[in-house]
């Protein structure tokens, strides 16, 4: 049976391309080695064969529910999956020792992940979400609540959320309308609903600690005036606090999460005796929003990776099934009594698994670029180096979070469609993988919000820096390219020019300086820029993997060519769109629908 | 709520463009009128919304499922829908006088079935494999069989089904090992195994008439050896038949209809007291295959309705969702506090609302155009016109399939995007539409076997004269907006363009006539080509809204515009692909990936 992801492909990817072992020449690194990374590695594996693929399915088809009294039922497996998980220590990957954490770099610790969220969406997400709001307490939470809050999800018995949606609020946020009030005490009383909770409710963990976005008074209308709380389930003390499971969604896929609608301080409970749910304030007033996109950016990227993860998974099973499965004979075989032959023979096959390949490969190459970059900035010789690191994972952050969630999804139904009639029934896997996967481009801001993220701002920050510092790297790409001469210069002479297209487009758009005119057709400019950013890592795989032999490194080589003959050309339409200005969605009037 | 299409659309497309009143100046159609057809759909509405769209969601949430005595049970409501659909006499539609039918033209059963499909994609299969069932033994059977079988069938008592496929032998008609016998009397025996058999058993009709695809002794290799035998549940005598329900697929949508695995002939029932399925031959043996294109043809061209009808009531709910839901603020605003806005008014919401209609409206006149065919073939003044007219539709049959199975299919991710997280929750219906018609591009013949069958065969057959005669009707339409100017003007030298370079790329391919290397890159010639034709028939629309006032009109005039800015232009890599005769997907090795 396949794996949920391919370890010669990780290797590659960590050592012989990013080079992932010179970081254990940095002080923060220096207890680490090859050996732990792949000792995490095999220790992961290991984990998702025994506890997390074996109840993949069963999580889709018996999704947790709410029961009359209000609890939530969830499959055992997933309770015994993360008991396991906690004990692994590996959730506390990426943190510092001295909160007893294992300091490994976040490239490693996310290859980790990923490969979880390959064996299983469902389960993995809890953990994912656990770690990053533990991630954002251990930056802006005080010692004690790092003591009171972090320290129980490092452990693995409590886990964490992150509640920003509202029923009228989802991708607005200005719209939030929970408020928190300071009492005497220094804690707040938070009142409000939340929707689309990601394990917003749970009968797994022992406790889940809450991060609400809330209004506080007296701050600027809109997002100035949001403030971050923490509101567990129990208090501190093991009084139930008021936030309560009103329903969980049912949804297409990624059933094995839930998602939940809260009621926050409607008095179902009262903690010291009164109604309203009992909240911590992180930080400062008003500042909410933006410690909550430390956790959102880091939820981002780990969107892309589920995207990848579970387009990968897709992919490998695609291969298995297409090697295996016989059907039909070559093109142009006249012998119509030889025996069929596997499908994987049949070019149109070959071009669907090829474009399973370079998405999925793409896209894990993306985001273990992009958390290699988080592991530059914390070892980065000086604050200006490390504020552009800063600057690049700024700008690559919508394209790591909406490429995967756009492509590695197209991967999940390319897998359905090699499998054909097979593939659509409920017997085998990959229906259930492009189900779950469908969520991504929708959670942790849209496809559409991605682009407004990417044009309206991560573009045109400080001056365009962010994109200069890229355009910087491809450039330097492109150079090696050249330097090696033969396909890989031909791949960096179509790079340099789609490049330097999407570079001038940015230009022409903003040239009025109009947000309206700018971003109509921002959705055009993500895809063509995913596309710009995926063809340069391509060409730096290609790159790692030149002058090496073997069936592995002519695989990246045929990916490379696929990704430049096929999928790379497709961005010419796009840029020629917006090179024109063309205002045809900004023209139609809602009344001609 | 939304309708299950715009009845106004099919107005504009029936009357206003194809002009299908003229049809009543025939004498085929004679008895017929406007007001005929205009009943027709108006019944077919009736039908649907009475009948057909409540149970849509049961329908997917309680599957058919087999009981331990091996029957099937399905929720009442389908059998409800499908006897007034019966006593309707709508299924009678095209069926000439003579066998008891309403001879309308084909092109109004069309629409009238489009909007059933589109309110229950489940129940309605029954009816469509019925008809398709019943018009190929109106055609090929003898008048015993056509009075045995079709009339019930005509009646709504018995179903139909066709048995192709088998656990070995999906799109491999050449490998069916099924085989049939000639018996003393004349009937025949069966044995063998079918897959995939959609209606192939269910609780619903009194009899169902299987049409197998069998080989009979004597026949040379492969599909010439295979015939056509009627093979009932039961016998006109009553008596059970030897063709047994040995399982259910569980399917990811399309949960409506059974999709069953057939033993027949092994001997659970033992007609005249033996084992093996009775069967009766359809014209002559050894030309099965050639008789079932029949039925295969006018399914191709059905499924392509059923994934234009899912696209287009996704649409609809996704325009009348985003009029309702508010979020957000309109771009550049700067006023934090102002209400938010509709959703449709974001440009990104317009874009994927515009997207959606250009597919499923060009998918409704696509599947309308070739359904006029029919009836323009079946009223032809002389044979050679008539031969033209069918080699025209053989030309076109494959986009008739494969393109709405891509683009509505498409369109419903795109609905299921438009209303956010609510969308991919199972309280809204547009994800049970995407899983519905995901299944579309992969029965009666992938998207991977259409491409096949077009640039295989379809183009090339009689020296290419079903191409010449497509390139003609769109050589006229050019000619035609270039008269009206404007718009219309620069929309033609477009699409001249990009027609005359799907032509020329066709030329190129089978510059070698090597199959091989003509064939490798299928896939992208069918997608190019129908987008060409749908742009072309963008066109027509456009032409026909010429010159008319109101939202219906300046809705067609934008949705052609969008389009040919839009999507037009994205088969310019698609050809160019083409025209490099590349070979990646040939030179890719298994062991690579």
């Amino acid at each position: 049976m396949a794996h949920a992801l391919s370890r010669r492909d990780l290797d590659f990817l960590l050592y012989e391309w990013l080079d992932v072992e010179s970081l254990t020449s940095r002080e923060r690194f220096a207890e680490h080695s090859r050996e732990t990374f792949d000792a995490v590695l095999d220790l992961t594996a290991d984990l998702a064969d025994k506890h997390f693929t074996p109840h993949n399915r069963k999580g889709d088809a018996e999704e947790p529910h709410m029961l009359p009294d209000g609890a939530v039922q969830t499959i055992p497996e997933v309770k015994t999956a993360l008991a396991a998980y906690g004990e692994s220590g590996l959730i506390t990957g990426t943190f510092d020792e001295e909160v007893g954490g294992m300091q490994l770099p976040t490239v490693v610790a996310r290859a980790s992940m990923a490969w979880l969220q390959a064996s299983n969406a469902g389960t993995s997400s809890y953990a994912l979400l656990t770690s990053a709001n533990a991630a954002l307490l251990a930056e802006y939470g005080t010692p004690e609540q790092i003591e009171t809050f972090v320290k129980p999800m490092l452990e693995g018995r409590w886990f964490g959320t992150m509640c920003l949606s509202e029923p009228q609020a989802g991708s607005s946020l200005a719209d939030v309308t929970t408020r928190a009030e300071k009492q005497d005490d220094g804690t707040y009383r938070v009142v409000g609903s939340k929707m689309w909770i990601s394990g917003g409710d749970q009968d797994i963990s022992e406790n889940i600690v809450h991060l609400v976005l809330a209004k506080t008074p007296g701050g600027e209308p809109g997002v100035k005036s949001i403030s971050l709380m923490i509101v567990p389930k129990f208090l501190p003390n093991g009084e139930r606090n008021d936030i309560t499971l009103t329903g969980l969604n049912h949804k297409m896929g990624n059933r094995g999460t839930t998602n939940a609608a809260l009621a926050i301080g409607d008095g179902t409970h009262t903690p010291g005796g009164r109604a309203g749910a009992v909240g911590y304030l992180v930080g400062e007033e008003h500042k909410g929003l933006s410690y909550m996109f430390h956790m959102m950016n880091e939820a981002r990227i780990g969107v892309g990776f589920l995207a990848t993860a579970l387009g990968y998974v897709g992919y490998l099973k695609a291969v298995e099934y297409a090697a295996d499965r016989t059907q039909g004979r070559p093109l142009g075989a006249k012998d119509p009594s030889a025996p069929p032959v596997a499908i994987i023979e049949h070019p149109d096959v070959r071009r669907m698994l090829l474009a399973q390949k370079a998405y999925v490969e793409g896209g894990l190459a993306l985001g273990l670029y992009c958390s290699k970059l988080v592991d530059d900035q914390a070892v980065a010789d000086d604050t200006a180096e490390a504020a552009d690191l800063g600057l690049l994972l700024d700008v690559l952050t919508p394209i790591a979070k909406s490429w995967p969630s756009q492509w590695c999804l197209k991967a999940n139904d390319l897998a359905i469609q090699v499998h054909g009639g097979y593939g659509y029934t409920r017997d085998y896997d990959v229906e259930q993988h492009y189900r779950d996967n469908r969520l991504n481009p929708i959670h942790e801001g849209t496809h559409g919000v991605q682009a407004l993220d990417l044009l309206g701002r991560k573009v045109i920050m400080k001056g365009g820096k962010g994109l200069a510092l890229l355009t910087a790297r491809i450039a330097a790409t492109v150079a090696a390219a050249r330097t090696t001469g033969g396909d890989a210069a031909a791949y960096a002479d179509q790079l340099d020019a789609a490049w330097t297209r999407v570079v001038g487009v940015t230009g022409t758009l903003w040239a009025d300086a109009d947000p309206v005119a700018a971003l109509s057709n921002a959705t055009a400019y993500l895809e063509a820029f995913g596309h710009g950013v995926v063809a340069w890592l391509w060409l730096e795989q290609y790159l790692a993997a030149d002058g090496r032999v073997g069936d592995f490194y002519d695989g990246k080589r045929m990916a490379t060519r696929y990704f430049f003959t096929h999928e790379l050309p497709q961005i010419g339409p796009w840029i020629d769109l917006l090179a024109s200005r063309d205002t045809t969605t900004l023209d139609m009037n809602p009344a001609w629908f």
